[in-house]
């Protein structure tokens, strides 16, 4: 598994651009993208469950019915959520895709991601497309995964390149996530493109396995989105004998994605409103999966325990307090907690009762911008782990006033 | 139903006091609280939902097994959480009460607030003993109210007296509670005394029904503490006659505990760590009690909405984002969302879309300091109202660095 630059197009026969085309004034970065397939592809998307959800995942899911897309056009700067027109407009974002690039509407995928509740114009849209489709290549991956940031700091993209069978294949994608971010299946936009051939109903399947213990174990502030989703375009110009049954070909390609899926939860966490600090919790010892991935959530979403990373102190006991109301099995009595980073790690916490320690030690452990939280549960073989940031001055700055 | 003075000491029979022993260095105002009954009481609680529960819960729950109990003892500054001695500390907590007051230890009702996880000392408190006893008076309900305190800005005291058959009686109480609240039974410290003669069955029942819809509807940081209860004691010396079954009497001291426990839980929310404004949510037309609370809780709790609110802006999405995740049963396309203040109202959202609305009249509106939003459901004829508070600055300064 090696890593490539590419983001969206690694793939074979993956284009992409980003153009500005003014759907919220005063942006001044892409805010329309468009990602192209040479040729249809079997394709699968997870959305949010959220019972919100935005125009665009209504129609993204009728399209997918057939499990069949060659494109994907997002735009930034408006959600299209609980607006009246809204259907007509996720609608009218396709059929312009079909005017432009000669490809039947119902074989886009539409996602928008911004304000809620505020009309989309179609007209900036509708204006930008020339620009869009002529700067379509292989080099705009860049200018894509720019038009799809809201708060984002900065685009997300990662890729990777693999054997299978002795074809190299290549498998990579963009994000866009930064606020109301929490676990509920997709939890963000994400688009991930790749040029193995894999039989529709599999690329589903697994797509969701994939996403259950890598996007879907970020939360930033606890609010799922409307309008999340994560899909996925499978193309099969690599060339390889298509993956129809599980099997070697297929391990290969879920830990192909399942690496993409988790550098992109990073990033997403990492990137979270106001963040100064990447948290991940690693939860060991545990009974069964879900109580590994229920405990772990629980703590890397814990205001307190956010607020405490942000300061740097090495209270604990919010730690065992969000675990104890997590909904996991947990026997308090056996539970360790340890924090670690570049500067070291300290116990803190044994057989559910602190250790004397060393606070500047654990200052400095904590004074790192990247923690790991490890809590050991001592009653099973289970694990998960889980991303988060640390809760901030400017989350609340950011969320203020969003809208201006 | 009439508002008087007194707090815990509103009561026939009920003393108090509040002393500084010195269980967190550095603390001036009081951190021992007790509170006496003249005689034994009907008693009875409700505990934090956590799994990690407080060595003092697990004693006060012994110690109310037979429902009665004649004392309460308080400390703050430390939790008596996750340590190891705990339950020691706890009984001697109880044994010191029985010392110095003469009643068994089995009717102390104990607990503690502070930091998780650090070795609660017991020579203050037993230094402290002879003048917390000493102390005991009607009139020094204040000082007991101002021991519980931990990051509250204000002691919180509530009562009321009423009739029941003729006899003046009386309901009132203190609480503590700032950050680390969230909705899962009691969500903070309440003690309420009265001397209403009322049986132990019924008085335990009645408490459970009416702070479900007052202190289990409030929300500051999502966190459910490990140290939570809400006790009551009812001595009976107003001299009616008992209660023990449903019918007017019942109806009158329902109405009064619920009214001390509705503003106790106002006085919480508004207290809440860092919070500058009081939020109410008030959802009509669920389908069903439990869908109005899990609607109403889930917009009040809701870092978004509460950012937003904080920042005077009626970002109206994320109160629908909020309604869709809640987990209630919600027709999306009927929701209307009002936001009113002492400054006016106004509806952004009818029939689950945007409304054209003027945005200074919201920003007013948003400017005041006690804000409710109003939610419509049209699926019913159920409704639930919670409370919580705006996420500032202020809440990430005050937990970045507790301990300290």
């Amino acid at each position: 598994m090696k890593h490539i630059p590419g983001g969206v197009c690694a793939a074979q026969g993956f284009t992409a651009n980003g153009v500005l085309c003014g759907i919220k004034p005063g942006r001044t970065t892409p805010d329309l993208a468009l990602i192209m397939s040479e040729t249809p592809a079997n394709a699968a998307a997870v959305y949010t469950q959220n019972l919100v959800q935005g125009a665009p995942i209504t129609v993204t899911k009728q399209h997918l019915c057939n499990n069949k897309a060659q494109a994907v056009i997002v735009n930034s700067g408006n959600a299209n959520t609980c607006n009246a027109d809204g259907i007509d407009i996720a609608n009218a974002m396709c059929n312009l895709v079909e005017t432009h690039v000669k490809i039947p509407a119902e074989d886009v995928i539409v996602a928008s991601t911004g304000v809620i509740g505020q009309p989309l114009p179609i007209a900036p849209i509708q204006n930008g497309m020339a620009a869009l489709t002529a700067g379509l290549s292989r080099e705009n991956n860049g200018a894509a995964a720019q038009a799809i940031m809201t708060t984002d700091t900065f685009p997300k993209e990662c890729a990777v390149e693999f054997e299978l069978g002795g074809k190299t294949c290549r498998l990579g994608g963009m994000a866009k996530g930064s606020g109301m971010i929490h676990i509920n299946m997709a939890t963000m936009l994400a688009f991930i493109t790749t040029d193995v051939a894999i039989a529709p109903d599999i690329v589903e399947e697994i797509l969701k396995e994939c996403s259950e213990a890598t996007l879907n174990m970020v939360s930033v502030d606890g609010d799922t989105s409307t309008n999340d989703m994560c899909c996925i375009l499978a193309n099969g110009m690599a060339g390889n004998t298509e993956i129809t049954a599980p099997g070697k070909d297929l391990s290969t390609f879920c830990a192909a994605l399942t690496q993409v899926l988790t550098e992109t939860a990073k990033m997403l966490a990492r990137d979270g409103e106001g963040a100064t600090k990447l948290l991940e919790c690693h939860v060991t010892g545990a009974k069964s999966t879900q109580d590994a991935r229920l405990a772990a959530k629980s703590v890397i979403s814990s205001n307190l325990v956010k607020a405490a990373m942000f300061g740097a102190d090495a209270n604990w006991g919010r730690e065992m307090c969000a675990l104890g109301y997590s909904g996991a099995s947990i026997d308090i009595t056996q539970v360790s907690v340890k924090f670690s980073s570049a500067a070291g790690e300290i116990t803190v916490c044994e057989t559910g009762a602190g250790l004397p320690f060393c606070e500047d030690l654990a200052a400095k452990v904590l004074g790192e911008d990247e923690i790991v939280i490890e809590i050991g549960l001592c009653d099973g073989n289970a694990s998960a782990t889980a991303w988060g940031c640390d809760l901030t001055y400017d989350y609340v700055k950011i969320n203020g006033d969003y809208r201006t």
